[in-house]
């Protein structure tokens, strides 16, 4: 292992709580020199909000630590031109709003979250119906926020893909070409890095399948079942973040 | 051929707006005397509000002739003795308000148009979650408006089953059962019913999948592809609900 790349939902806070000894975890890791991002497809903000809610619940995570998906987006955007109709988070929107063009050539979807209304889908469905193609920040089925489990941007994209019969191209994990940038911006193969998450699909088996190592950790989302889908595939399973680092570091 | 079923939306009307000659086709075909009944996924209002509506654009339809997948979903919840959580729209809802009970043992979601916020389908998402199973009016991908295709139920089904990792169980066309008990009412068998729609995947597709006839009429949602799709199957074409009612009554 020479690099390592970290999860953030689930792993070190859920919503507005930091979880129980990620902040001694993250700042254990800081001190070990190893080199790490943090790659999430939390798309409801950009990464310079992101990184300021986590500093104040006291974790030492920088904007610059982290890759995200829409700073993926949006050079897979510029990269081909394209125009896309946004259907995006209002908080998240004026990072990407630059890239919107009428009329728009594809429809760009993250976790909108509360604007995720019918209207809104209506809007990008109509776009789609028209032969543009879907791009999706991410397509995780759910996230766990501290009253419970709700929908992530996955949902939404299935619901769009379903209505003009097309498959969404996935911009965040697992896609090989995130995990793949990520690797590349810490300067190690693939082979070299290892993910660490509480996704069984997007963190853990997404980077198994492109030659990844991968930790589960059970917590955020870790529902009974995923612990065993995670060994079952060759990845480690670690109670929480500093029991993965510690393992790790060791 | 010894009765009828008939799709609305898109074969007789469009939103507000009647389709040329269907008020003289439904005429006529009244003063057949061949037993009909229109087959509706539609799940937006109830069958008293819809007759009312089609009325008042000249339409002979009463709600008594109206096969709606709402009056189905009735029945199959009572004979079950499901206490459903309702993700339907606020025209439909009082109409079911009466089957709905605390806690939820189930989620019945129809076409909730603009009511299908990110917060109701997250209440919905929630319940399932928690493994009661999904039980879906309609599924239909989408529906033609005078201004344009909306989604209709069948992308928010798909949503929920993607976030939840469950199947629908599906209560409208093409649902053998209601096909079944519409020829029942009618009293023929399958075989000897006609089903005339726009949509080729739940009104044609769904009816010879179960031994029907069917007719695809080029109006509503029709799409370029929909009439070779339907007549590779096996199923009649026919311009409008008047073209196809002079060829089935000459």
């Amino acid at each position: 292992m020479r690099a390592l790349l970290l999860d953030l939902g689930g792993v070190v806070h859920v919503g507005e709580r930091a979880l129980p000894g990620a902040a001694e975890a993250l700042a254990r890791l800081r001190a070990s020199g190893l080199p790490h991002l943090f790659l999430t497809n939390t798309t409801r903000v950009g990464a310079s909000e992101l990184a300021a809610r986590l500093r104040a619940l006291g974790l030492a995570v920088e904007a610059a630590q982290i890759f995200g998906a829409p700073a993926a987006a949006r050079r897979l955007v510029l990269a081909r031109g394209l125009r896309p109709h946004l259907l995006v988070h209002p908080r998240l929107r004026p990072e990407l709003a630059d890239l919107e063009g009428e009329p728009a050539d594809s429809v760009l979807i993250g976790d909108a979250g509360e604007a995720f209304s019918y209207a809104a889908l209506n809007r990008a469905y109509r776009v789609l119906a028209g032969g543009a193609p879907l791009i999706a920040l991410a397509r995780n089925r759910y996230f766990q926020e501290e009253d419970g489990p709700s929908l992530d941007a996955g949902p939404f994209v299935a619901a769009l893909e379903h209505a003009a019969g097309i498959e969404a191209e996935l911009v965040g994990k697992p896609a090989r070409a995130f995990f793949a940038a990520a690797a590349a911006q810490l300067g190690v193969a693939l082979s070299e890095a290892v993910m660490i998450g509480d996704d069984v699909e997007s963190d853990v088996l997404g980077a198994l399948a492109h030659g990844l190592q991968a930790v589960l950790v059970e917590t955020g989302k870790h529902r009974p079942g995923d612990s065993e889908r995670a060994r079952a595939a060759g990845a480690s399973v670690a109670t929480d973040l500093a029991a993965a680092l510690a393992a790790l570091l060791a």
